[in-house]
């Protein structure tokens, strides 16, 4: 079957021949007669075939390519996709939870699904993907005969790829805290709650550092459901505070304490990190984490971003004494060396040093793809404070 | 006590404040009068005192500083640092075998000193430093009560500092090939070998990478005496070719094999890297490793040695069909993003993609310092290699 035909510039960049699924509309020649999200053929100028995606004139991202092949995209497509990734999950994965697919680095742009034990929760982010939803459905049915499989695509990005929200049990059903286990810790993913319900990318970050908890008073700041407090607590700290904006979240975290039978070993506190971290007495806790949500989705707001990372982090490094300060940004709009840079300038004006102990960044089931930088997104840092008069 | 003084220029930047602790000769306006290795006093010019460090004339690096504080730099002084850096490690540490000193990072410029069980082995590699070899000698004696103390400071750069090569047992002694445990696996320290004996900054990275050893045919490319191999066989992987330019080497990782019970499982090939990679046949190995030695030692050489890593990553992922490269680069005149680019025009080259499965550093005991970014050197990644057409 033929689709309707794209044609590049000449002379373009690499990109796209390197690997890269995202073609702008700024690097098409000849724009396809067809509606949004179909699929088309994309070629060179000089009439070689690219790939296979689908195009959205609404987007600057006109087409993402699913395939570079002549290949039919139906159930069939879906099936081999997804037992791809599953390979290199199902061999490594010390848990039952993990990134089934992650976009663009399976070769799936707008589709991302989260496993956790026997159930399954998918994020559709684009058009085009979303008119494949019935074929990806079958596909997850036939590979995994799951428990049930609920769509959570949420959030204002939607809306300008012309499509709508949906959360919703779209096979089978399951309870609203879906419970699943990792790293020997029982947790909960909350359909009602953030992303696909939980944040499974931070789960090798929080098992190492749980390695440096011991005795610690933690403070776990954007806690969400207490990742980094629960796998802390089972490290051996003595006690956890969560501050969160999000009382449900909280309401969650302390279930997951009761849960793992340490229902005394955190306190919680809804509140803004901001102003909290700024009236701490120095020496208050031994270790603190900074693991906000993007504070920047666009480009354009680059500065303000790392303006925030910095007065977050140099509120963390005042309330410490010597102690440990784990600190992460979870964006690609900000780039490695400039998150770095604020954390360095933090350190600065606080008059102190940081050892590192840990540098992270995503587990192998969010694998970052050498040819589309914009899948690496996490960075995580543990750092032992020191004052620069006792280097 | 106090000794000649040394000012610093103007408004200079912020490096020495922000704890830096050297100091380049153009920063310098009034120069000590002084021998070179001895202790002096830096102010600013408005006359604030800085701290207290060694003077090397020889050096561009004229001054070291040693500490913030009016303090005498003696066997005590070397107690207190020693302890408070031996502190770090026993809390974390998981193994007899760490770095107990790494210079900057633990303000003792031009010391490391790696434990090996209950052998200690020293390197000094300033003038300055070299002056206080009895002090530390004494330090690590009065601490640690250890069996031998080696010094093995080799290396071409002394000669410009000007002192002596040292390699001989100072206090004790042991025997050439210090055995320690680490990881569960039987190591060998050679004292005839490279650095200290033994790469124990990759320990960690080489404990991930296990976990995705099953059942591969593993080649080591610079294995040294086979830290990634052992560790790999270990973790399931059913053989290992090491290639080394050492003879030596290899002989050792023949013995260490023995040692862990797998004599079978390792074959040795003494050998040029890039030659025998460029003789490979598509799929002769699942997993390569490239863990080359500082490709670069002078910034002036940087476009060389990125060179070099592109060449030896493009030789080694032609020679994996489906499969896994982990690659290493381990000298800090390289920064991330020059050598990471380089391994993703390889990627190109071959019209192949990584997917990132790990992105390590330096573990802990080898912390890098937010105020001395020369302290970060080691960078690791592994990818699963997919070709750009099956994406």
């Amino acid at each position: 079957m033929l689709f309707p035909r794209a044609i590049l510039k000449p002379r373009l960049k690499r990109r796209v021949f390197n690997g890269h699924p995202w073609v702008y509309d700024n690097e098409i020649d000849t724009f396809p007669e067809c509606e949004d999200g179909s699929l088309v053929d994309l070629f060179t100028s000089s009439g070689q075939f690219v790939g296979r995606g689908y195009y959205n004139s609404r987007s600057t991202i006109s087409i993402r390519l699913l395939t570079r092949k002549y290949e039919n995209i139906d159930e069939d497509f879906f099936v081999r996709k997804i037992q791809k990734a599953f390979a290199l999950r199902s061999k490594y994965s010390e848990t039952s939870a993990y990134r089934l697919i992650f976009g663009e680095s399976d070769g799936l742009p707008g589709l991302v699904v989260d496993r956790y034990s026997n159930y399954f929760v998918m994020q559709i982010s684009t058009l085009g993907m979303s008119l494949f939803r019935e074929s990806i459905l079958s596909a997850l049915i036939k590979l995994f005969n799951p428990k049930g499989i609920y769509e959570k695509s949420e959030g204002a990005f939607l809306k300008l790829e012309g499509i709508p929200q949906v959360s919703e049990w779209l096979y089978g059903s399951g309870p609203t805290l879906i419970p699943f286990k990792m790293n020997d810790i029982q947790f909960l993913a909350d359909l009602m709650g953030q992303k696909t319900g939980f944040f499974l990318d931070q789960r090798c970050n929080a098992r190492f550092l749980s390695r440096f908890a011991s005795e610690k008073r933690v403070l776990d700041v954007f806690s969400y459901t207490g990742n980094f407090a629960l796998h802390l607590l089972k490290g051996g700290a003595h006690h956890a505070t969560l501050l969160d904006q999000s009382e449900r979240a909280l309401e969650v975290a302390k279930e997951v304490s009761r849960l793992n039978g340490l229902p005394d070993k955190i306190s919680v506190i809804k509140g803004n990190a901001f102003d909290f971290l700024r009236n701490l007495n120095p020496g208050d806790y031994d270790l603190i984490i900074i693991d906000p949500p993007a504070l920047v989705k666009n480009a354009k707001y680059t500065e303000k971003a790392i303006a925030a990372y910095k007065e977050l982090n140099l509120r963390a490094i005042r309330a410490l004494k010597e102690g440990l300060l784990a600190t992460s940004s979870c964006t690609q709009a900000i780039r490695e060396d400039a998150w770095l840079g604020s954390i360095h300038r933090a350190f600065n004006d606080s008059k102190k040093i940081g050892l590192q102990l840990f540098s992270g960044s995503q587990p192998f089931d969010h694998p970052v793809s050498s040819a589309v930088f914009e899948t690496n997104y996490l960075k995580f840092r543990a750092f032992y404070i020191r004052k620069i008069s006792d280097i």
